[in-house]
């Protein structure tokens, strides 16, 4: 989420214009075509043959055992991993601009019944093993003090930085040593992984991962992310997150059209091609507004220096996107982008010249 | 929901021969369009075309004025509507057997955290003035015991009776003599209507309804109720409703999906008239089943009589239902059927012989 | 609690003349004088030398090892018991009369974050096996219904009868047998060891249960509780009630006064002195009720048939009692009375004759 | 709260040698007068002579009408003054170092059903309009964000400042600008008035304070706070209020003790008496630890230099203190001392020169 949204052109979409949000992006037509061939009669809720295949797709995805849940949002879907992970006296640290902290309208405190966020500062909305060191440190062990017993992270960052598998393994060490659960944000994790090109299961449970917000929505999908649970206490951890899925209202009664829209992404690396579209879209921007940068690009968003006359002649151009305070903006490319079809606004940010 | 679902059969659905559920039919091929429709971008959550128009389909629908927010499920709906009318140490008074009872783990508890849930006894699942009005008496007005702040019920009930506008009026007459909020759980809403020919706000904000849970899944859709406020407090209900749709993670990225579903159930008739082809099966059914009925058939379920033996041949034609205890069933129709398609069931029962 | 309180006479209370409540008692002497004794400094919150000795005084009085702690209030010792054995999406089975269904203006639900009261049918307040099993098998096995997580028992019942330890026993069984945690409100507890005859150990944790709210304040203490743990688990619940009680702000700056109470009660058997005396008290006016009397009267509290006029025509001699509904009353005794003390309401109830 | 305990001397506490704490000193004698002279029969909850005359005794001392309630403690003071002024989903502005932050195990969280704790930086623990108006401009006004709703403040401060009637009034008009509840939290609210030798009236609902938590624990009572609402919306607070003190377990059975301990503090002026001693014995100390204070002495707690053997050697000589993070300590006098009481301190601050 940004700043308000400017009116909306009354034209149709045209994406090679568009940068505002990979929300605002149509469907993949994988996924449509999916959830047009789950449109038969099966069981309710998740009782169907399409959420009954998750736990082997994602199994076979992560090359160990996973449980598998679709939830409809991703604010959802980390709510609820949190409330698996952190009870209402604990706290959960993250980065100050973590998603979960600036815009969720405090559901993380309504699914844990009233933990505690505890922001840490980090350069590109990252968290390190120093920061989150020091804050345990100053943490009495006393009952009057809200202890940790988590720590939540965004791979992709807010801020379109990626961790990689040494730096979540580094943080997953410090969970381990502390005993504090591991949650990772993966609203853009296939645009981590398209970038980082290693195995999902590197960047996740093999650094200490315990529940994983596999994002689909962003990525293509119409609605439905994956919880993923990983590791020794994952069934406990499953089992209780259905009695939060259902308790929240979130257990879908034919849920078989999120499980089919997920499905469709994972089986065949589809979230892997949309994904590397949706990057190598954002790298071709950043190639066009060197010197502009104000953080490495490494998945599909770009914040960039740009002042309001140039924000304005890009406008002028038909080129959509939101301004990022003063004097700055952002970029969001998406699934249905890549290098070649950004090519326009590569060339308006050349000839603004560096910034 | 019902006892443990048996396997379902390798073949296809066909819908002349199921009976288990309405969440379990495919959904209404206008949907289907009015979702393809809207696949093209536009802003997110409920900042798009779709979910602008909901407020003013629904005014005309219901001829006052309403606020109308999309809600993923009916538990969430119901839940969210709850919140708004109670507080936390407060009481809703509701049937025993009502789904907020008994079907949703709790959610009512959750999102309103902790209000008590008041189950009272009544015919067909349906609440009287007079049974409310004796709960009402014993509570003794005092910070000890929970207060009631909210009446609600179900039309169509849990057992498919439709509460009549004058039998509504009654206990929303109750409500507003005692200061307390009404809320209608309107999962089957469509077939309530359907069946009393009258104007939706009849059995509603004309009967002193405050919220309504208006169901769209059961009766064709993929995903997304509506939720509805209606009155003078309706601003103030629908402005914290977003809080809590927000705070709950039902604010969908996408919400144009869940728009467009319901519009295109709500614009042209098409609610009724899917309602109104799962009455006429149920009807047709009723016919058969003449003399093992256990509550009159006003909408699209019946719970009959039928001993183990008698579903057990009913089974093996290839009807399929839920059983209802012992020596009982539940069968429901669904929009995709009709008195005509339902026919061989009909026969079936009928050379059962009377129970 | 009862019906609205009658304005209080103007005169002194004379205990011979009053049986509103427990509660309106003074504090007994030696409660007093423990509480003189602590007032000198020492470490805050539970850091003194009176909280720890609570543990060591009740494992020697439950000849077992046992986790202790000071809680303000009745309410608050149950509610957070409670929320150590049921998580909040679960279920506590208990009596439809318990005071945390009807006198605590739902705090378990506060504590629990919604856990449901699952309220049941019973002679006296008193809740058996049979009833307990037909609850359990009514509840499906599936995420949309709440499962059972706890039972909760009164003992002394809110009738004033008392469970024996075979009875309890029976309840401690089914618990067990179905995992669900077991905890007895005590807030009389004293009464029904005093009526027993048994040790405390008997009708406890050798009869299954796991939290124990040992009421002090209706026995002649000032404010404080003692809520205990018993079992293999004692020592993480009371780690986790320790954290509810810092959270819920029942956490005082200067336990002393509180843990010096509860050791007053215990330390030298005055805890049974004075449930003794009042027990004694109310099988005299139970003598004197012959006839009149709607529970069996094993503890502390009466309830009898009494007419309006039976009633105005005590009052006038200057008793005081609550009506308890309609041609009743309820009569409490405490520990400032005996046998003798009520004497004159002993023969004023004789002057009425057989009810 | 401060670091863990060091082990407390088996003597008995001398007041001239000890500083840890106003929580760890005895009750003021007219304190333990008063609760003596409640201890007789008397309605039981807040139905007794004593808590009725509490509103009437704080509308006499603030001018104004008061609607008071007593609190066992100061955390659930502060929760239900929170739990009135800002709904589930909204944020409390307030300090980061303040008492609700760090002391209270999360309980603002608990009490508000997941309200947001917003920490904000100043000097000596105390809340700016420049710093308030600043976080306020950067929440977006969007459902994604969770509102401010309420603004806290402590006087005296934790770092013993003390907020005059200008600095409060000033926030006052912030949050009556932005339409924000305004509480303070006055754990030491008789140090402040000591101090300021205002009218508590100017503090407080003349500077925009809508709700009060007056402190008495720590100024020389046993428990029990007083929790005030001031202001056109005080009668439906304090309703409201009441309800959150029984749901949570703070409604003592025997409220009188409580009221006793309030009344006997405020009605012949104790509270400023006692507060006054402690404020002069803390001012005695400021002398003798000159160049050493870390903050300006206001109230009844001093932060000042000290290196390890500064500390050892003033141990050393049987003074108490806590060691407040490195190469620092805290001194908290209390009202059973004054200038004269602790010159032993004073002379041995002196002794030991300018830090």
């Amino acid at each position: 989420m940004c700043w308000p949204l400017p009116a909306w052109p009354a034209c149709l979409y045209r994406c090679a214009m568009h940068f505002f949000s990979d929300n605002a992006t149509p469907i993949s037509p994988a996924v449509m075509t999916a959830i047009a061939a789950a449109d038969r009669a099966d069981h309710g809720y998740d009782g169907d043959a399409w959420s009954a295949r998750l736990d082997g797709a994602f199994s076979d995805l992560f090359d160990t055992s996973v449980k598998a849940l679709w939830i409809s949002t991703g604010t959802a879907a980390n709510s609820i991993a949190l409330a698996t992970l952190c009870p209402p006296y604990g706290g959960v640290l993250c980065h100050e601009e973590a998603h979960i902290v600036v815009d969720e309208c405090g559901a993380p405190g309504f699914f844990t019944h009233g933990a505690t966020l505890m922001p840490l500062p980090g350069e590109g909305a990252k968290l390190t093993p120093a920061v989150v060191t020091e804050r345990l440190k100053a943490i009495r062990p006393d009952v009057h003090q809200v202890p940790a017993r988590a720590i939540s992270i965004t791979n992709a960052t807010e801020y379109g930085l990626v961790y990689t598998p040494a730096e979540v393994a580094a943080l997953g060490d410090v969970a381990k040593a502390q005993g504090l659960g591991f949650h990772m944000d993966g609203a853009r994790f296939a645009n981590a992984v398209a970038h980082l090109g290693c195995a999902p299961a590197d960047v996740t449970w093999r650094a200490g991962v315990d529940a994983l917000s596999f994002g689909c929505v962003k990525n293509g999908g119409m609605a439905g992310e994956a919880l993923l649970f990983f590791g020794d206490q994952a069934d406990a951890r499953a089992t209780e997150a259905k009695r939060w899925r259902k308790r929240s209202g979130h257990l879908f009664s034919k849920g078989r059209y999120l499980a089919a829209q997920i499905l469709a992404m994972i089986e065949d690396g589809l979230w892997l091609r949309n994904a590397g579209a949706a990057n190598a879209a954002a790298r071709a921007l950043a190639d066009g507004a060197a010197g502009r940068l104000m953080h490495p690009v490494e998945a599909n968003e770009l914040f960039v220096h740009l002042t309001a006359e140039e924000a304005a002649a890009l406008r002028a151009q038909g080129f959509d996107f939101y301004d990022w305070g003063e004097g700055a903006a952002r970029l969001v490319t998406n699934w249905s982008q890549d290098a070649q079809s950004v090519a326009p606004l590569v060339d308006a940010l050349k000839a603004l010249g560096r910034g």
